[in-house]
């Protein structure tokens, strides 16, 4: 098979969306909506080209490694693809747009093969939504396609037809050139469209093939109420991956993914859980509920939460547990070790087996730097210390409750700071007394 | 259009709920349900008038400054109606129930027309149910009604009729006083009820004329389940408003709202989060997953969560950052400042740019009063510091780690409070040894 | 009627639930799936026997007190059955699966009380799954089947057939003992089925009966997502009986209860709240969103969260609060008494209206032991104080913010234990300087 190039279409504003953000910067399951169009022709073409609009260099930033090009004015879709078109190369391109992100290699693949089997000049992408609304008609049969009716202009006959145009194209580079050359605008809004090439083939004799896949990947997305629908498509379809792993999801739906979330076969996730991304677990680790992990790996057998928080940086060895309200970022659990509750535990390095009391704090932070906390193995922090980082804590160590530590503790030394306890018999009560007769 | 009244049924206890709380203020998004029928009806009729119970005093409070009735006895709808009889104006008047609090506006104002077209002494409201069970039908043709029939009388052929009776009516204020003293209570519950007014109009020969409305408007409330139905589409029309307007939502349906949160454009709120009454959200703002907000002002760009709580009296401004596990009370957070772990700032006000530390408590209350905390511009407070109120910090301070902080600071000053570290080396494997010879 | 006995096949490995864990192992609303099946059985049957496979003890603890008898080779259900054979007794037995744990006693009773009947030899349970795929199809009329064809076998006329084996059956102990010999193992597989029984049987002249079931109830459990399925069922179960009770739930979908969960009339819950096993509430608390809870007792009109966790041994009394970001364990909380933030209190006994303030924790660990914490009634705890463990605060005793205390309080004293504050004027907008001069 020839080398073939997929051009994705990003320019548009996405104005329904009332974003300042370009439209296929849009996140789904945390990555903007063009890296999983990306992804998905990667693994089909040889090449992508992103044609974004002007003043779009975070999208460009998204795109790269890929060329991009820009379209300076929006003079419609045609117009769009025609940017790229020193890019086409010489095999077959595809034409994509980025708001259509659920598209899967699978169908891809299809759009590729039907046509490279070479008696079609055009191949497209086409489904059955199940309200087909205001979508334009494909006209035609036994899989090829005498025209695209737009739905202003269809009759009513040709309304009742279910087949839709998804839009997607795909030809040789030169005639997909000469089409989108020969594009007009005498329309009402004097836009060069895209479908208009379907017409030129056809003029020109070619075939054109019909290629179906399900709506679900061909929807557009063009709404906030839009996008929160593909993030259900996606999220849906990482749960079901993750159950056929031999994940356990308690409640699949209430557990939030990214794309690139990778759990091992016996993780138990329990109910409300969010994944950001870069996240690793291991085989046996359970995620209870109320936990929110980003790039963080979290060790085989592992606890995490309810209630926990893993931030960039952290890893949790085997074993290791992590309990309610305590924040890691940056930060080493050892194996076995246990940060139960309440502590924020920053660039720290903790060793296997030690006990982190109730809460613990690592000062990492005075305001310009950011400072270390090492903890060596088999040591017992007691709650409420602060740790005034950069501080080492030596194997066997033990902190005193409520300590402020500010300089290095040997080895199996104890250590403590802190004010001896004052009594002052009867003071309580005469303070009520005071405040009560201040009422009266 | 001459004024017109709407008298709203809350006298029913609704002992299907099992509950102490009468069933008119069990609260949807945040709000009884009689306070939305209450709105609803504000913007449509001229005056409401509320039908309560005795010993409804709190549902008299919730319908003020509405005029409230009290049916002493309970001897069905057309009793409870007649009691507000000398309130109906001389204009039409609506008799409607409590526990329909989902009916929109628009449906209350093609009833309100319905009638004053003129051409019928009394409309009603219908539906037609997915599962019409034992609702009465309708049975009349061409938008009038012949009669009501109750499913318990009713034919084969009439319980095929699709349309129900919504029990909502409305007519002229006389013919309205006139039928409500000619119903009579010669059933098997010896009560009476306003669905006789429909035969007593016709009996008079009225015209009867139905209005039809979505069935999701007017279905009752009288379980629990039914309450959380209820709260269920109003949470989907309150989603759908957010996206809408241009508020990413990236799992919408466990987002909860209040019927009075305001979001600006381009806010992007996480799965799991909860409004409760009185928030605001200003453009660009975030609210991360697992953040409970209440009664508080989120300003531009502004970052809150994940696991962040800001409670009443709460105002938070531009691009200020509220991280995990921090409670905010009455608070105001300056520009651009930052409270990112496990903090308690209760009565406190915040000078643009300043840091509060991992840990750090306001000690605003005393047993007896509330007392203020404020810190300055640009201050550094360290980990786990304790501010006694009243205090003062001035711009520029810096709070050393772990003090507590009684009096004031000056601008520029280092303050601290804590005990000096002592070491002793080799305690800590003395004290295991001890505990594992005990064991032995 | 006479004694019965279920047989509860337990042996399957579960190979697509890719799990270390047996599958009759797997937790449904925080109960392993065969006690759910051990309970519906032991309503309706006198006695129980679980088959479990070889090394499958923790299968054998969870089954007891009811008797376990081991499969040592895996060679088909027939063969399982057939290990409990000398436990049948001599009334009727009935073989069930574990992997359907959903039965509901009613159907299990619909089954014994069929076969008791007597005109049938034997009964099972069929259904009409909505998409009958692969099942076997049940070949009969007017309630007797004649045979049981498998989907393999069947012609298309026998695949239309909407009636599926459900492969529970119930026959008298002897005839049941006499089919399972006669099982032979001539299959592709070389196993002995059990549903072989039916054309046993049916070659015996005796008459089989189907009982008819939801498919709800009979859906076998093979996969992860299966399992979720499953607990979606039970949790939606759970949700309708509360709410039929009398208790509020804002949002029934986002609620996880536990099998043993006992809510009272008038309780409300908010959104995302998670029971684990052993929960009461009593009437009037509200347990507010984002909590959690475990083996635990809530008080009248207690109010717990948001973002509370209770965990196993906590009892909180009438009107208590427990606030944000704090956990209770093994903790009595008194009359009335309040820990609003972010607390860690382990191992205490808190008398009635005492107040617990922000930050307070409870040293009850030292690395070997734990140690309790005792404070009497109408005490302060101030904030960020820790209580180091064993320790008595008495009644009315004021605790210092900040304080670390580790000798007993008396009665309506004060106790204080913290550094004094000291001031370095102009020391902050130095170590500013510095640092501003480094980088430059």
């Amino acid at each position: 098979m020839n080398s073939a190039t997929a051009v994705l279409l990003a320019a548009g504003l996405g104005t329904r969306m009332k974003s300042a953000l370009p439209k296929a910067l849009h996140p789904i399951a945390g990555r903007p909506m063009l890296c999983h169009l990306i992804d998905s022709c990667a693994t089909v073409f040889d090449r992508i080209v992103v044609v974004v609009g002007p003043e779009m260099e975070a999208l460009a930033k998204v795109a790269a490694p890929h060329p991009v090009v820009v379209q300076q004015e929006r003079l419609g879709t045609a117009h769009a693809a025609r940017q790229a078109a020193a890019l086409f190369g010489d095999g077959d391109v595809a034409v994509l747009y980025a708001d259509n992100p659920l598209i899967t290699p699978a169908t891809l693949q299809r759009l590729r093969d039907r046509r490279a089997a070479g008696d079609a000049g055009l191949a497209l992408l086409a489904m059955r939504p199940q309200d087909p609304g205001r979508y334009g008609r494909v006209i035609g049969r036994d899989g090829f396609v005498d025209r695209i009716v737009e739905w202003a202009d269809a009759s009513p006959e040709e309304r009742s037809v279910g087949l839709c145009n998804a839009g997607v194209l795909c030809a040789d580079a030169a005639r997909m050139r000469g089409w989108l050359d020969a594009v007009r605008n005498d329309n009402a809004k004097g836009e060069y469209y895209l479908t208009d090439v379907v017409a030129l083939a056809r003029a020109e004799g070619a075939l054109v093939a019909a290629v179906e896949a399900p709506e679900a990947e061909l929807r557009g997305i063009n709404s906030r109420a839009e996008l929160a629908e593909a993030e259900a498509v996606v999220q849906a379809r990482l749960r079901v991956a993750a159950m056929e792993a031999g994940v356990t999801l308690t409640d699949p739906a209430s557990v939030f993914f990214c794309a690139d979330t990778r759990l091992a076969a016996d993780v138990t996730i329990g109910p409300n859980v969010v994944f950001g991304r870069g996240v690793t677990v291991e085989a046996g680790a359970e995620i209870r509920a109320f936990s929110h992990l980003e790039g963080c790996h979290v060790g085989p057998g592992a606890e995490i939460g309810p209630f926990a928080r893993l931030r960039p940086g952290t890893v949790v060895r085997a074993r290791a547990r992590v309990g309610n309200f305590v924040e890691l970022k940056g930060t080493l659990l050892g194996e076995g070790a246990k940060a139960n509750h309440l502590s924020y535990l920053g660039d720290a390095e903790i060793g296997a087996g030690s006990n982190i009391g109730a809460g613990t704090i690592t000062c990492n932070y005075d305001g310009f730097g950011k400072y270390r906390t090492v903890i060596g193995e088999g040591a017992f922090v007691g709650s409420d210390s602060i740790l005034v980082a950069p501080v080492t804590i030596g194997n066997g160590a033990l902190i005193s409750a409520g300590s402020v530590i500010t300089q290095d503790v040997s080895a199996d030394a104890m250590a403590f700071g802190r004010a001896p306890q004052v009594e002052k018999p009867g003071r309580a009560a005469a303070f009520r007394a005071r405040h009560k007769q201040a009422k009266s």
